[in-house]
């Protein structure tokens, strides 16, 4: 250690006013140079500007080729929007869950916009995003939580008491299907997240606070 | 698992609005029922009112006992306020990030705030408590993080080696005890607010927003 | 402790024979009872018998909605079928790695046996399954498989500098893409054959040994 | 990231074909060079070629001295081959279990062949290298793995209750000492592998297949 | 691997005798070079030579920086001296099993002293140090420890069913706040210390013995 | 939480003195009833009592059985009384940092007193025990620990250039062997001991502090 260095605290020097911590998070979208492919999906994107009023980074990271595009797209509809025994809002708690358990940045902050927008509960989305055991939830929501956290920390050791103590929380057959589905697509995502450095629009930060 | 579940979803009931996550936070602190002391500390709870609008709700938890809450007054406003090398936003990130990996609720919420209050850049509070490798940080501020991160981790690894990498990036013996102090005594709040359920003022949610 | 044990070993009882560990895989493919849907993608499980001799079970499993199999279908041709700067068995090592870092029955079975299939080293099959770091590889080899386990592990900590070896070792921004999105694939399959536990067609075990 | 990689794949060169990932396994047996002693063992490795038709890799490693082959080879046959209430294909379940936990490549492939042969259920090793979790096994057999398994995974926190546990399957004080025993020698020899990078007899990748 | 190593052991050159494994430690207290204030608390400094013979290092590592000094000692002496439903023992008890799972030199050596000296059971010491799980303790304090261990281990999921524990084993909320914050202190000591290689005063290695 | 706890700490009604921690380790050597075997081994007890003044616990737990006791004293014999490269004290401090990592009371108390005895350096043991990273060491005895402890904690990591630090620390092949068999060895005692709750002779609590 430095023989310099004393109580007397370093004199702060005027500092320029520092970046902001997503610098670029709009126009860079991944580390990679990746050029888009004439847009087969145009119409899609073109659907998402009128809906959401802007297209999500995660669909233009896989605009350089179509058949990415429209796997993941098609897969991302059916689990997230397509009926199913748990609600939307309970689909989006559990994607944000999971991503807080991988840390992604991109999917806490697209995902956590959701929840908020969808529960009218801002803390709701903060809580999935901290440590849900902190949140105030149905016994309902907490065995799906616990059984999509269990998922991503610990595949190997999900058994049948697992699904039992799901079962015994009202889930089916067909909604634990659903719940081990969207977790497991998030643990899917969140790892090309990370993997790309892929960055989230700036718009989702302040949606529905 | 149950042989009646199928395809067809469950049909959903027109559910009842469910309630908040955060229901009872500013009343119910703690889990537990420990009566304030007649307060010594009155005057400090009233310049916390007057100077930030509220009394913070670790306060609170601590007033059941004068000589804890005036050590804990003094070593915090110590640690997070008086001079040091580290600006109060730097021990603010070194909190949150801390705070993170312990997936405190309590000191996520409220020094979230302060991050976000600190930078006027709402985004960092977020990647503070989500990621903070993910932020687009300083090299300085990235050495600092690294190091308040591993400490929490796995104290019992932290070498010389990681006090060079501090040097390296231009802190000195005095803000390398800064960093493990401010990062050593979320550690110990962390726990203390995992262990009692503390729970944040609602007010802090929507601060610097 | 039972004070009646000693030393002499138990007599052992003539035992019938165990039953055999992987009873009812071929016929019970998941804990569930999820009906499969009246087959639009008849003709794709023909195409499969036709051409593998038999139909996946992890397409039986998903048969019990059309848009779920096909969505999966088609991920799943394109990130491993389609072109791509990784070749077909360099995906199936990948996929083999993630699965044995999460321990997935189903997909250390099919896969392994696709390794075997394509590298004509059935023992490069098993050095996957049990630990790629003790098999003789090729330096893209090693780095590919370092960094989709890496992924696995603790995705929240990939950074620039794991993008970095894999540019030293030969890849491009759209074989690290490659990489990541098989690596995320298998750590979404893995996640979802665990939660259900499905198991893998008999018929693979013997393949290409 | 490199700026010229794009969406077109990369052009595969024909490439010659790999070597095979074991290469050097029956040559070179460890990463060191210790020249063996005048074999006073000679009879026993012979009576090995007799038995088995080849001399384990593990004996040719150790055979550079003469007082640890014999302790090594006194030590592995009482516990494997002695009298025990714990049948010979239950004690190599143990080993190939721990193995597994332990990742270890020479005793996977030795012990993994060993259940095969003893079993007649060829799966029945596959699925303790992968999981054994996602066997269909006894509750005896179960119970004893799970003792094993977290015996060696957190030896620490091992105490009387995961004793009883044992006792409800069946199991007496001196099978207990043989679990124990079993799991424990595993320990050692997984990591005396690991430590030299030894090489399994590639002749047991295809027995009992 | 060096290729001129073999059997025969390297012959031991006479070596000169070790230095000791603490040599320093009451010199060197910490990495650092931070010259003490003039003491206002010189006061104490001096209490602390007439009551315990020497002034534990951690208060000279203070030293730099009265506030400091001051706020840490309010805070431990309230902690570990003041009127509390645990005896001062089991405060220590604690203190050295939190230390003891954070590996930390410092407090193990320093603590491990005070339990030796507090109980007149030596090795309540060691075992403190080693594994509360190995010691014969009742079940309050077996109790105890575990929440204390649990909350230094994973603070994230201390929940209701933990203090329900506590509570089943005789202690009301002040006692469970009081377990709290002794565990929480020592997270953060713990931490400070490992940061700083603070060493302790070798006086104490040999007390109470 | 219960409602009637307050401020007022407990009053401490007058306890009985405490039970040693220790209580039955010289008679209760393990959670079994296993008798022990008419002794051929009779001969070596007794040159232990004269040797070392009483019969280590381990060799008695082993007594049930003398083909397991032999097999074990002939390794133990080996590994740490034999010529080898490395000194007997270095061993000794492999046992130690071993089982410290694994937390095992046993080891820790009887290899702790080997430690404080061949060093004459008292706290060197408790260092070993604690953690060996803060110990005072030389380049030499600090790559033989960390390979050691590394190799216990995550030996499916450990490649060829963890060996290759020992060698540029001056360790040949012979040496390195002696390492890894010593760690090796205390992985399986450490695990024997904590699943049969193996409790050390109180007689080496108190040797050569």
């Amino acid at each position: 250690m430095s023989k310099t260095s004393n109580k007397t605290v370093t004199k702060k020097i005027a500092t320029k006013p520092r970046a902001s911590a997503t610098e670029g998070d709009d126009t860079a979208i991944t580390a990679f140079a990746l050029p888009p492919e004439p847009l087969e999906m145009a119409a899609y994107f073109k659907k998402c500007e009128e809906k959401l009023g802007f297209v999500p980074n995660v669909l233009k990271a896989y605009a350089f080729d179509n058949a990415k595009l429209s796997a993941f797209v098609a897969m991302y509809n059916d689990l997230m929007l397509a009926p199913s025994g748990l609600s939307k809002l309970e689909r989006e708690m559990i994607a944000v869950a999971v991503s807080s358990h991988n840390r992604c940045y991109y999917c806490l902050v697209a995902h956590g916009a959701a929840v908020r927008g969808l529960s009218g509960d801002p803390a709701l989305g903060e809580l999935m995003a901290m440590n849900y055991r902190a949140a105030r939830l149905s016994p309902r929501e907490r065995a799906m939580l616990d059984f999509a956290v269990k998922l991503s920390a610990e595949p190997w050791s999900v058994e049948e008491a697992d699904r039992e103590a799901l079962c015994r929380a009202g889930f089916g057959d067909r909604d634990i299907w659903d719940i081990a589905a969207v977790a497991g697509f998030f643990n899917m995502s969140n790892r090309i997240a990370s993997a790309t450095d892929m960055r989230p629009n700036s718009v989702y930060h302040c949606q529905a606070r």
